[in-house]
Parts: structure tokens; sequence; C-alpha cells
């Protein structure tokens, strides 16, 4: 078990905010009564469309509990905006945006999430993760599978009063498991398919479903479970979900999983790693080509690309520059823009970070594929 | 004399780029017989209102060979991008954004600079700055006057038939002058005043000009001189340009020196200072409460403002937070947009931009008064 220094920093905001009551939402209220009018307001910003409204508690974020708690030594850090990120994207097919607001997960305490991530043994089937065999072989061994567990909750309500109607659980599957035949040995690793991600992903889904119906509370509400998929070590894009499915308020049943197919990328691709969509991968190689040929000094361009169901779904450019004055930071953004348009899909969201060795110096972005080009030079020093 | 990092880098750039001819404007032409089409396109793109196009030579851009070269050791760097971006827009006083295009200086070379910025010794007077009278005492010395020499051109033409029509020439004055009495030796100081730093830079501005007329390539054009004063070692906002004046084509005479009532600070001031508005340092602290309360671990905030004639004009706001969970960023930046509308001023140009430990996370903008806040929370990991 681990806590990443991320997680740390987390819990040291939800330790300041442990009382009850007040209730507020994420607004600028000074006058509580008033709060769901201000609600709403957010809701309808174009800066967060469709995002969820979130809820305070004693005027402040309430983060997760288990937040950042890992079965294993060996996670890709790189996995933890997309797991997070991926089950909210998930959750708003089941708990709309305009009737559910927001909080990190508040159920699932820090001790039960470490109980549930470890491995079972003889006496206590509580951990989700196999009995130790003793076995060191790749393929022999019993693999760490639950390597991480996220709660999203999602409550009704309003003015100083919320109650929870849905909650979301995101379980992170390995695909593969390192681990060391001695003591700081050297590194093996087992890779795990997606057959059996899928397989005991289901089955560590239906368990802790089964465990929360056991609490009253938790007893009549919606739950979605997203089964997600975590990189190796050396993976430059995060892990995606490939299937959730719902258990329906008082059932402990998963009824209709859905497979889901995302995929994610960096382009240009290394080795002999095939593109997803060559089309995509010639669009961002004229791209590059049209920056790199009128800048020389640009020293790292980079893509991620992220397909839902075949479709190219964002577009995240990076872009690193050897430069940093003013006048040539706006002429080679004003390039990247024009080739932008000219070079990069129109169907996608796009994300072009322009930064230099110091600190980001600009970005372009559009938020959704029928906005236009935003364009931001820094001027802060 | 010394150069900065960024001027190596810079200088690497230019040193790939010396061939003549074959000029193109900063766009994406295929053809180049099509630029000047192309460049109206991008002066017409709302990212770049009243921007200028920028001037390719053998398909890239031309760093100013001067750039980063300075008297003295004792630079502060947060005066960079106030120099050159202050110098852009006095530029559009005198040089039309439609009628000229802009490149960085390439008629001041690196050894001129060097001289220029060197003392003066009884035998050669090339050196702008004063003869060293060999006293030690801060008020007896002579000090270090002239700093920095910065150049900007600006072209007229079209395809591939460019030429200069104009420059503009930056001179960066110290308000302090650091020294040692002794190599090595504990550093001292020499502090110019207003009235010191205009008298011997408009001198110094007149010598400068006199020397480029006498080259034939510049002698019809108008010459634009900024006086920029820079600041301390210990500042954390860039100096500002305090006059300028135009030298017309074919005189040597700057006529019509006009002052500039530019003033830059930090909030939350420390010490003693007194805010230049106490009414912008309400606001400002009314914005950073409302989102201290919320959200706890918000560990600095701090806003540049810039007042042009007793106006604020910008507001560069710096959030650092030690989070960087997908959905509190979202929320946080929810939180500080619905803030700055509530209580930043409405007329000035603001930035906001929201960095975690391990990167930027979040920006919120408004490039004019008069646009909408554009929010951007990043994708890219």
């Amino acid at each position: 078990m681990k806590r990443f220094l991320s997680a740390m920093l987390l819990l040291g905001l939800a330790l300041g905010a442990t009382g009850c009551g007040n209730l507020q939402n994420s607004n600028l209220s000074n006058n509580p009564t008033n709060t769901e009018k201000k609600a709403k307001k957010y809701q309808t910003t174009t800066t967060t469309k469709g995002g969820y409204t979130v809820l305070l508690k004693n005027g402040t974020y309430q983060v997760s509990p288990i937040n950042g708690i890992s079965a294993t030594n060996n996670d890709n850090n790189i996995d933890t905006r997309s797991l997070e990120k991926g089950l909210l994207d998930l959750s708003k097919r089941q708990f709309s945006t305009n009737s559910y607001v927001f909080q990190e997960g508040q159920q699932i305490s820090e001790s039960t999430a470490e109980n549930w991530l470890a491995r079972a043994t003889k006496k206590d089937k509580t951990g989700l993760n196999p009995i130790d065999n003793h076995k060191k072989g790749a393929d022999t061994r019993n693999p760490i599978r639950v390597e991480q567990i996220l709660e999203q909750d999602f409550l009704t309500g309003s003015g100083r009063n919320y109650h929870l109607g849905g909650m979301s659980l995101g379980i992170a599957m390995n695909s593969i498991d390192y681990y060391n035949k001695v003591t700081d040995g050297p590194q093996y690793h087992t890779t795990i398919s997606r057959a059996d991600q899928e397989k005991y992903g289901k089955i560590a889904a239906e368990k802790v479903v089964k465990r929360l119906r056991k609490r009253k509370k938790l007893r009549n509400i919606p739950i979605l479970i997203g089964l997600f998929s975590k990189t190796g070590q050396d993976s430059l894009t995060g892990g995606t979900y490939f299937a959730y499915g719902i258990a329906s308020a008082n059932s402990s049943k998963i009824r209709d999983w859905k497979a889901l197919n995302y995929k994610t990328q960096t382009l240009p691709t290394v080795g002999d790693q095939k593109a997803i969509s060559s089309d995509d991968e010639s669009d961002f190689s004229n791209f590059k080509s049209a920056i790199q040929d009128y800048f020389p000094d640009v020293s790292g361009v980079t893509a991620n690309v992220r397909y839902e169901e075949g479709k190219l779904t964002e577009e995240n450019i990076s872009i690193t520059t050897q430069f940093y004055g003013y006048a040539q930071i706006q002429s080679f953004t004003k390039l990247a823009l024009s080739a932008a348009r000219k070079y990069l899909p129109n169907n996608a969201a796009i994300e072009i970070k322009i930064s230099s060795v110091n600190d980001v110096q600009a970005v372009i972005a559009k938020n959704s594929p029928s906005d236009n080009y935003y364009v931001h030079v820094f001027n802060g020093e």
C-alpha cells in the first residue's frame, strides 16, 4: 500500500473540513439561502458546459479519503487524471448534471479501501486481490489485479439540504503487474489480458456493490461501476475505461454491462507501433512539419490523441520551444494557430500548449469541436 | 558584458538563418507569391488584434543579434519581457500594424552594441556610459547608466520585396547600478533618479540616432526611441518606459519627447508600500479571500497590475495550488471565474494563471476589457 504525495496534500484539505452540516454549493454566495440560484448560474456558464456543480461542506471542497491509495508501489501516475476524468464522463450518462451535484467520494474510508485492495488470505476474504500462491513465474503467480478504487458521489437537494442520490465507482485493473522475486531484486512483470481484466473486474465490482448495499444509506441509490485498464510504467498516455455497468437502487446485481471502445496514443508513434488512425497521424505530421520549418528551435512536438468508438474526440498537443522572447512567442503562436486551422481535424476538441524551458508561454484551444480556437499568450512574468 | 542563456538560445536560431533574399511572411504559404494575402488573414484574426505580422527570412524567424547583451552582470531578468513588449506597444503609435511588418532588430550588430554599452574612455568616446572616475562612493562614482539597447525593425513591401521603413530603439536605463569596491567583494549600489535617467537617456538617444544616420540605409526612415527604466534586482514586476520621442526621416534631432506615466506593482503590497490604487487593491483582496475561503490549500495568490496614465490596463494574477485532481481543479477554476466576475475590475485586460506544483493547470483570461472571460482547464498530462 502506498500513497502519493498528491494524496497527502489532498488529505490536508480534508482534515480541515470534517465538521458536519452547513452544506453549501461551490459558489460565491454571501447569503447561503441563495445557493440554488447561484448554483444554476454556474451550470450555465459556457466554460463549464455539461460540468457538475460541486457541493462544498462547511465552505470547503471535500476530497475523497481514498484518493491516491493503490495496491502496489508500481503505479503509473499518468493514469490518475484519466481515471478521474473518465469516471466523471461516464457518470454523466447516469446522473444528469442538471439534477445532481458532485462531491468526491465520502462513503468509502481509507481503511476500507486499504483492506479491499489487499490480497485475500485463507482466513480473510476482504481483499479483492487473489491469495498469494507463492509462485514466482510471470504466468504461474497470482498477479495483483485490482490496483485502485475511485469513488464519486452525486447528491440531490437544495439550500442546506442535500442527500446522496447516486454513486460512481472506478475500479482500476492492472494491465501489467510488476513484482520482485526477492526484496529489492530485479523487477519482473505479469501481463494481464483484457479478458482477464474484464472477468476479474466484474467479480470485484459485484463484491464491492454487495458490501456497499449492506449500509442503509447506500441501499436505495443507483451505483455506476466503471472498469478501468491501467497502463504500464512507460506509457505516455493515461489508461482508459473499457466497460461500465449499473446496479439499480436496492439491487446488488450489476445489469447490462456495456463495453467501451476507448483508445489513446501518443504521436509520433515510436518503434514499429502503428497509428490508430493513419489520417490523424498524417494530419499531425503536417502540423508538426509546418511549425518546425519556420521555427527550427522547436524541440518537441507531441500529441496525445483519444478515440471513442473509433472516432477522434480529443487531441492534446504539447510544444516545447527553446525561446521565450515576447515577439517570437507571439509570432510562433500565430503560426501554430494557422497550422492548426490548416491541418488539424475539425471534429475533435483540441488543446495546444506552448511551453519554453521556463514555463508555459501560450495556449491555443477549442474546448469542443464546434468552438472557435481561442488563443492566449501569457503576460505574467 | 554578458549574455543570458536565453540570448544564447536565441542566437542558435539566428546562426541557422544568415542567408539573404527569399523573404517570406510568417504564414503557412506553400506558394510564396501568395504571402501578402495570407499576411492579411493573420492581421484580422481576433486573437492577434492589433499585432504585427512578422517577416521571416529564408523561412525562419530572425532574432536580433543584440538580444540579451547588457552592460553589467546585475540585470533583473524580469525586465526582459517588459522591455520588448513595451517597445512593440510604443511602436504601434508610429508604425501602423496595417502598413508595416515586424522583424527583430537586424541593423545593430553584437560588437556595436557591446561597444556602445561600454564606458567611454579618454581616448574612445564610443561607449555611452560615463568614464570611470575610479571613485567608489555610491554618490561620487560614475554609475553605469545605459544597461541595454533593444532594436525593432518595421518593414514595408510585399511578396519577395521588403525594405526597412522604420526602426524603434528601446534604451534601458538603470534605476539602480550595482557595483563592487573590490573584485568579488560585497555588493554596493548607486541609486539613479528619474531626472538623471531622463537626462542621460536623452543624451544617449541623440548619440545613437546620430550614429545610425551615418549609414545610408538608415538615413531616411523614422526612428522611434523609448527610454525604459530598469528595476532593481528584487523587483517582482518588470520596469516601464517613461518617455519616448521620434527622429523623423533624414533628421538626427529627436523632436517632441513625450513623458509616459506607466506604473507596475505587485499585490498584495509588502511592508509599508502603498498601493497605487486602493480600490484595485481592495478588489484584489476580495478576490483573493473568496478563493482562499473555499479552497484552503491555495498557497499563493499575487497580482501584477499595470497602470497607464493612472488607468489600470492590465492585471495578471498568478494562483498556486497544492492540488491537481481533475474535479478539484475544475471546481476551483469555476470558483475563480465567479470571483473574477464578481470582484475584479471590468476595464482592464485580465489573466489568471492557475498552477500546481506540477505545471500550469488552468487559465482564465480576457485579452481586452470588452472580451468575455475565456476559461481553459488543461487536459494534457
